[in-house]
């Protein structure tokens, strides 16, 4: 078979088992995840055998440190994974909720239920425990997945793929329920993101360049996620202690995450009395600080900002600063500049928060909050698939919800329309 | 300017206005849409002319007789058209409302906030109508529109934009919030659809070839609807009564739109009983009955129905029969040949009901109601842009917040993430 007619094969068979998940009880679903944590947990001499194989053919392929460090599985990593899926199981189960119904004067009642999407892709790089997440998230909000990790995971990939699979068959569920592509052949991946009659979604999770690849060739819809260029503005009636705070765990509690702030703002009229200390923490902290005209002037170690700094994500102890006009030019500045991921402003100013909330065009707005709070667990959502930076189904932080969509339920009692 | 950069600079200029309409108050997009709907009256005669050009311009092209009577607009046409959009300026405005705020553990308030999608591109056939609905829903969900009609209309398309311009004009929002492509050349629809920085959907409505079209080449997510081919399975349990009211209703009350019922199912120990007199009446109205082999041993005057009968949106006096052995059957025949608009069951039984509300995979479901309730204004959504047959975004009739997205609003007081 060609890989044309592999992926074919694999899309059937995946909508085929999405019927029968759209329609599985909560306990049946969480028995599988029950069963496949188990498994997991069973298997962690196997698991950590495979990733061994796995990182000693990238060491061999001269993989670099940083990427070897995100595909070696610890024992303690295979716990996480175990509980990880436990705690799926643990959230309530939205499909086949239904709601909001109200009578119409025709005398029907219109109400939604929620339902599965049907068929989910998942491409993501190196780290193995993406598999097991990504395989209970698609179980518990009901879609069939088809799962295609970084070939340099393939061995672990496989192995923790086998224990999903016996426990959706414990459960009394389709073992085609999750499938995880076998083949390393990078056509497979064209061929998953352009079969629409059998993959309803796409989630990618990766690195810039592959995300930018997915969106030019896709023919399903994506909930993508590029970047996160994260703005604080420090306003005018900023509390110094907020802001003080909020910089220093927006920007210095971890450098690589895509909810760390990367850009900061501030007020003209108060930059001389806000920066200075807070240059000083972050300088303390080996923070590089790249500033406007003004910045530097203010702030003596400051080095001067490019327009590019302004655009990029450093996902690095950097910095960029600006002295802005005002609420304005912040709100003005964000919207062009930022990657519409999470901006928060400073200040004690209430109408001025709620323009900021209402003006700045970001997946997450935030008052007087580190942008660090990004995150579907810090949110409630209980896990996390990705965070998307688009405006279509689902924006920010998705959770089980924002793999789900919902039906419209008439009830009737031999009504007709006039 | 080639056709290229006269759609970029036409996106560049939605993409302008969509952040300042993104942030206009109701009362201002309320005052926009009276003042159209005046201008719409006060320039009653100056459209009626333009559109007997098009009609006449049409004719001489030689557009088919049902084409002539969708393009035709009436002096009631015009009043209509202007109601239409006073009554989208009664509805709610659901830009800027938050909701849903709970504190989480680290006493932050998360919640949410809706907002405009940005730019919308509709893209529609030869009524004009659809100018005026369509500026007025974009404009009160706080979205830029480019618009695309057909070309017979353009004349009338053209005079319609420019009362709209001028009504926003005169609220004081930018006349560029609504424009409408003035070229006639099919090139300009190619760019529309893949112009992802400028154009945030893709909104269609017109017949199966243009959709189909679309959804081949557009890289902007489309809300789409390709057909509706709606079944009523009649229950063992259904009241008789009941089915030949809905049957009726929801096969002959309109035979050209799309929740017409095509289909109907009927459980085989009731079909002897239930079959004839839905038969007299169907004939009685002059619709003609394509049935399977057990459908035309009960009804003499059935005719055998192909495979393909059972995919057909016949948008005519025909409705294909099939005797299915219960719900199962019902279900996976519904699941397997339907277009996933709408489908009802008649019966009296509870679990049943709700078993077919659970496993139909279609935008609507319905109890003991006709498929012809599916439709916004049915709904209460006031008003709808079309009715999505995807599960992606917006699904089913789509009304202004299926032209609208949420973001996340966090709300704290200097709270750091731990």
């Amino acid at each position: 078979m060609d890989i044309k007619e592999t992926m074919q094969a694999i899309g059937r068979r995946a909508r085929a088992a999405s019927r029968r998940l759209a329609t599985a009880s909560t306990a049946e679903k969480n028995a599988a995840l029950q069963a496949i944590a188990d498994a997991i947990r069973r298997e962690k001499a196997a698991l950590l055998t495979a990733n061994a194989a796995d990182v000693a053919a990238a060491r061999a392929a001269g993989l670099e440190p940083a990427m070897l460090d995100r595909l070696t599985l610890t024992e303690k990593g295979v716990d996480n994974m175990a509980e990880g899926v436990e705690q799926v199981a643990k959230l309530p189960d939205p499909i086949g909720e239904m709601g909001e119904f109200k009578f119409r004067p025709s005398g029907i009642q219109v109400g939604k239920m929620r339902v599965p999407l049907g068929v989910i892709g998942i491409i993501y790089e190196a780290r193995p425990n993406v598999t097991a997440d990504a395989a209970a998230l698609c179980l518990k909000s009901g879609n069939a997945a088809i799962l295609r990790g970084g070939s340099e995971a393939i061995r672990c990939n496989q192995a923790i793929a086998a224990l999903v699979k016996e426990g959706l068959e414990v459960a009394g569920l389709p073992g085609d329920c999750v499938q995880v592509i076998e083949t390393t052949d990078r056509a497979a991946v064209g061929e998953l993101i352009t079969m629409r009659e059998f993959v309803d979604v796409i989630v990618p999770r990766g690195g810039k360049g592959l995300i930018a690849r997915l969106l030019a060739e896709s023919r399903v819809p994506m909930i993508q996620h590029l970047d996160g260029n994260c703005h604080v503005y420090l306003d005018e009636d900023a509390d110094p202690n907020k802001a003080l705070k909020i910089v220093e765990n927006a920007k210095t509690q971890r450098y690589g995450t895509c909810n760390t702030a990367e850009s900061l703002l501030v007020d003209r009229s108060v930059a001389a009395m806000l920066l200075p200390p807070i240059a000083h923490m972050l300088t303390a902290k080996g923070v590089e600080i790249r500033g406007c005209a003004e910045t530097c002037a203010i702030v003596p170690n400051a080095v001067p900002a490019s327009e590019d700094d302004y655009y990029a994500e450093f996902l690095a102890p950097i910095i960029s600063v600006k002295v802005v006009s005002g609420i304005d030019e912040a709100i003005a500045h964000i919207n062009q500049y930022s990657s519409k991921h999470t901006e928060a402003i400073v200040t004690d100013n209430h109408p001025k928060a709620m323009r900021f909330l209402r003006e700045v065009d970001s997946a997450s707005v935030m008052v007087n909050a580190s942008t660090r709070f990004a995150d579907g667990f810090e949110y409630g959502l209980g896990a996390e698939i990705g965070i998307s930076t688009d405006k279509i189904h689902a924006r920010g932080p998705v959770g089980l919800e924002g793999l789900t969509s919902q039906k419209w339920v008439v009830l009737g009692d031999g009504h007709v329309r006039g």
